[in-house]
């Protein structure tokens, strides 16, 4: 941890306040250095008052992404996803940064979040909307023991923590739509793009992107995604707090891939299943020129869908364009 | 094409000789460009004779590789792989360059050559010695509409392309070790890397690594390689042109990338199985922490070989280190 996460993780530590002399002692820096990095802090938004009594009391925490924060928040509570933590003003994507990371050999973990992209992107090549300030826009370095065709099971994984993430940071209910989107109502909440460098038996890294519209508004999308994006704000009627998400974010995706790591596939897909709206539904897969209709019937131990066709062949979906079809109750 | 692989090709075209003013006629550029190129084209190697009545005549030319020269000697007859074409003196490895070029947006059939390779690799992590002018190291940008899994189909179609070549080129009868060595004897005389980058789904790009030792000699191997590593020239007994087998090769490469793309994976695997010395034989795979022990019967649709092991099970291997239990015939 750098000295600044160690303040700030002192400082959370000791709501009732701490002094200068001991974060000096604690943090084997001068007391003169302990006020410089108070200065910077506050320069950084973060309200932290000074008395002779009871010395630094943090009071108020930016809604700010700030990796030294986030170091401070997550640390002792993950062991490989957010052990390292850099944030961007402003990136292409950051998927971008983290291949670049990846090419020169930083450790899996790696995770990097932007304030805005300017070319943030989704599946199938699609532009991912990300303006400052608004949205989590994160990605993170891994590198599994998996083939290029099992990496949809880090897609189910992700999904399965960033709906776990929003449902205890929110108490939002979010239903998942195969493979990547997380929906609510009928609008996309948030979305996962999972990238990867591979040979055709072994993957080398992968590049886990995720974007989730936090406390974006209705005027921030273009006219035609307006009908079907929505933000957690939108929904919730209230701000909600970026970094505390990043940070439940961070454990629970930390968690979920060690469920992977270890074979538990099994467990992390019992969890995706529950909260899945694919599952059931009539779909139609649009796969290149190919397009499957029929019903989702379950997962399979790689992650890809399985949908029964109208002739009762059992097809086997690894991505693609997938719709719904609207169930009865909602057609207008 | 650029000037000096048109002028390269024009003095190919006409052995008896060709005139300066022809030449500026058919380029549209002056007679002075047209003796300045000569004098670069001699600088490079080429060894051009100029008279009054013959005009120019190319009578020598190095075994240097060329990107004006590939370029001339395959245009017209490859389509996509070998329509761009650039030669570096030394790379750290030519799949890393053509890596780059694929996130520059570069097109596919971009062929990459070294002269030399500071960290040419192989499979699994290893290393490929290329030092300067033995060898042939190059690298293919592709963009299939594969599936992950499925790229393995271009490793078999290029080991098959190359093995055609060196057939073609020097008479000599490699035989491959799936799934991407040739073999000459026992040892290795050439290899290919083919790396990805995609989503679980879908292929974004493919580079492929192709290494031949052409003209090493057995000094130029470290000691621990030289029992397994050999070179066309070794077994031969004569230097082989590096030109005529590259251009071969693109050649042959370009022929069977079109037939995978139109879904002809059955015919390369044909011709594959033909030369083939993996299948029929005993073999021990390591995949990660497991090994995998049996007779090699076959490769299924996605390149994939099929092993029958002791208990009659047939297990498909996608990868790992493949090792073949010498014949009787073999035994010393």
């Amino acid at each position: 941890m750098t000295p600044d996460a160690k303040i700030l993780a002192a400082l959370r530590d000791h709501p009732e306040g701490v002094s200068g002399e001991q974060l000096a002692t604690s943090l084997a820096i001068s007391r003169a250095a302990v006020w410089a990095r108070m200065e910077s802090l506050r320069q950084a938004g973060y309200d932290i008052t000074a008395g002779p009594h009871n010395g630094y009391r943090l009071v108020g925490t930016p809604d700010l992404l700030h990796a030294d924060d986030l170091l401070s928040r997550v640390s002792g509570r993950v062991r490989v996803i957010g052990r390292d933590i850099q944030v961007f003003k402003e990136t292409t994507s950051t998927n971008d940064i983290i291949e670049k990371m990846a090419r020169d050999g930083l450790r899996e973990g790696f995770v990097v979040f932007a304030e805005s992209q300017t070319k943030g992107r989704g599946r199938l090549g699609r532009k991912w909307i990300s303006p400052p300030g608004k949205g989590l826009w994160l990605s993170v370095l891994l590198r599994p023991a998996l083939r290029p065709q099992e990496t949809t099971q880090l897609t189910i994984a992700s999904a399965t923590a960033l709906l776990r993430s929003i449902i205890q940071v929110t108490g939002l209910q979010p239903q998942i739509k195969w493979p990547n989107d997380l929906l609510i109502g009928d609008r996309k909440v948030a979305g996962i793009l999972t990238e990867l460098s591979a040979e055709p038996d072994r993957v080398h890294h992968v590049t886990l992107g995720i974007g989730v519209d936090v406390n974006m508004k209705e005027s921030e999308w273009p006219l035609e995604l307006r009908s079907v994006a929505t933000s957690l704000r939108m929904v919730a009627g209230f701000e909600i707090s970026r970094v505390e998400l990043a940070a439940t974010l961070l454990e629970n995706l930390d968690r979920d891939y060690a469920r992977i790591c270890r074979g538990g596939f099994g467990e992390v897909a019992d969890e995706w299943e529950e909260h899945c709206t694919t599952l059931g539904r009539e779909v139609t897969v649009q796969m290149g020129h190919r397009t499957i209709q029929g019903r989702a019937e379950s997962l399979d131990d790689d992650g890809a869908l399985l949908v029964r066709t109208e002739h009762g062949l059992l097809e086997r979906v690894m991505g693609g364009d997938l719709t719904l079809k609207k169930r009865p109750a909602d057609a207008s």
